[in-house]
Formats: structure tokens, sequence, C-alpha cells
């Protein structure tokens, strides 16, 4: 946005752009961020800031896994865990997702994370993705099983079956996460794919 | 947060905290955001790393008025434009509600911005406000008149209140925003405030 009659100056436009830029943040909220880091002690800001670069500056990818790690760890801390099962690889989109996996607690494998998902129409195909190092993990042999948990939509899928092809040419066992009703909500506001994979997938009782 | 076994690292952490400490960001958006700018370019983070750095560092407040201003004009842009009639004087809250009333172009005086709100509850009264350099700017003449466009809430009342009672040694006209319904709205939606506002201040068509 331009200011009338220049009530405000480079600096603050620069910043509400900035902000403008993150996901989720709108020009409304990203003037009010901009504001609120005028208005606050010099330390908060700040702290954001270096935040922000020691971040860029410290995290890379782990050379195994493709998750975070700190720049002095070429492998990220679930990789270096030795009670972790590397013969179970639970292939993931993105560092958010295995942190999620990782919060619930259950599983004891490791990961892959393929640092995207297919997404033709955004122009993201499979060179982007982290593919051809998981074929190599996977033919470097030690890998018994690999658990698709991609996310469960259109775009998911679609990854999820590229990553199944891709693998076709090794005997890994492949499985993919099971889907069905959302443990804790009610059957009533299900929607129809929740009810068809809760059908679908069905078990003895 | 802490994370299981060691998956993320102290300057993720970190990034995490300092954004969840900006208004409206709560802990899910922080490492929403967090991710967000450890995978986009480092020029796009970086950008705003340095924004919030050079915001802070350039600007400063209007030695006149207290909206915002780059440190090399001690006077911020309305206060330095002649065109603008320095007799009228809207005293406003925020640097914010100022922008919001320059955006919409149909004022021509100049501002006072306190700055804040009283707020009571949250330990801000009147010394946190800009109230001596405003009584100064009136006693010291030539100011017309003074429009009260605190915000139309509690808080807001409170401080226009108080901001009459300390302009009332001088003999300046002191006025306010009218209320009433908000323009495009409709008269059904609107609450009880707005429409005891709106009769109360009903004026001769």
């Amino acid at each position: 946005m331009s200011y009338e009659s220049g009530t405000m100056s480079g600096a603050v436009d620069r910043l509400v752009a900035a902000l403008g830029k993150l996901p989720g943040i709108g020009a409304k909220s990203a003037e009010r961020l901009a504001h609120h880091l005028l208005k606050c002690p010099d330390e908060e800001a700040l702290a954001l800031a270096d935040a922000i670069r020691a971040a860029k500056d410290q995290i890379r990818h782990c050379e195994v896994c493709f998750h975070l790690t700190e720049a002095q760890h070429p492998r990220c801390a679930v990789c270096r865990d030795s009670r972790r099962d590397a013969s179970v690889v639970c292939v993931v989109e993105q560092p958010r997702d295995l942190l999620a996996l990782e919060k619930a607690g259950t599983f004891s494998g490791v990961y892959h994370v393929l640092l995207g998902r297919l997404a033709p129409l955004q122009g993201i195909g499979p060179d982007q993705l982290t593919l051809g190092p998981l074929h190599d993990r996977v033919r470097a042999g030690d890998v018994r099983e690999v658990i698709l948990a991609t996310n469960p939509n259109l775009e998911g899928d679609g990854t999820a079956l590229l990553v199944s092809q891709i693998l076709a040419d090794t005997d890994v066992k492949i499985t993919r996460l099971a889907r069905g009703l959302a443990s804790g909500g009610a059957l009533e506001f299900a929607n129809k794919e929740m009810l068809a994979d809760a059908l679908s997938g069905r078990q003895r009782f």
C-alpha cells in the first residue's frame, strides 16, 4: 500500500512489505505486526530479527533424511539416535510433518523428508523433491519398510503414488498410514471421504 | 513447546518463541511461520530481519505530534506539510489510527498521537500518554479545535474524557467524531450501541 501525503516512511513500508510475504499474513495483519514491532521494546523486536538470521545461518538439512539439523551436525537428531530403527523409513512431505509424528511419540523408525509434494499447477515436479536420495537409501539395502506418510489429500496422494512407483524396482515393503475417522471426532460430522476411508479400511474387531 | 527426542534445535525453538510474541500469532502459527522462514530463500528471510532492524533503527516519534517519523526528520511528514491546517488537532490513540484517517483523506488538519489509551487494568495510566505535550501545544495558542478521535469503545471513551478534562483550563473548542450506523452496513445487523448512537446523534434532513 502507499500512504497518503507522506505520512509514513520507507522503513515502515519495507517492514510491512516483508511481513506481508509471510504465509497467512495479509496487508492488514502486516500493518498491525509492523506497528507492534515499532512500539515494542527494542530487545523484543531485535530478538526476532536475530532469531531469523540465526535460524537461517545455523539450520541445514540432514544429509541422510533432509530433516532440519544444526550446521555442526550433518545428520539430524533422529538419524544420530542409535535407538531408532533405521530399517523402517517414514516418508513425509515437510519437517513439520516429521515433528508432528515425533510429538505423537509412537514411531521408533527414521524418516525421509521429501521437502515438498507434487503440485504440477505450482510448478513443483519430481525434480524438486528428494526422491533420488530416497531411492539411493532404499537401494543401499538395510531398509525393510517404507511408510508413506504424505498428507491425506490430492497432492499428498499423488506424491505417495510417485514414491511407490520410484521404489517399485526395489523389493522394499511399502505401506501407508491408515485413514478413517478422526479419533476424538464424531461420526455425524465426518465427511464423505472420511467415512469411505473408514468403511474400506475396516478391521476385524 | 519442547520437541521429542531432540528432533529440533535451539535456533528453531528460539525463532518460534520470538514469532510467538507477535500479537495474534499463537503457538501453531509461530511454528508455521518459522518453518516458512526456514524454507524460503535466504534473501527473503533476511529481508525481514533487516527490515525489523532498520525500522527500529530509523523510526522515531515526531517531536510535535508523536506520530512516527524517520530519524533525520524530527517532525513527521504531516507536521512538515505547510498545507495542513495546524489550528485543528485530531487526537488519536496510535499511529495506525492516524494512518487510517490519512487513508480516508478527508482531514486537512494535524494530529496528536497519545501513544496509547487509558487502560487501568493493564496498568496504563495518564502518565504513559502524551497528555502533557498536548496540553502544552494547546496552551501555546494557535489551536482552535481539538477533535477527539479515540476508539469508540470503553477505553477510548475514557481516554477522550480524560483529554477533555485536561484541556478544560484552555478555551479550545473540543469535538469528537460522530457515531452512528456504519456506512455500507445494514440497519438490521447494527448492534444496540450503534443504533443508540445513530438515534441520539440524528440530524435534520
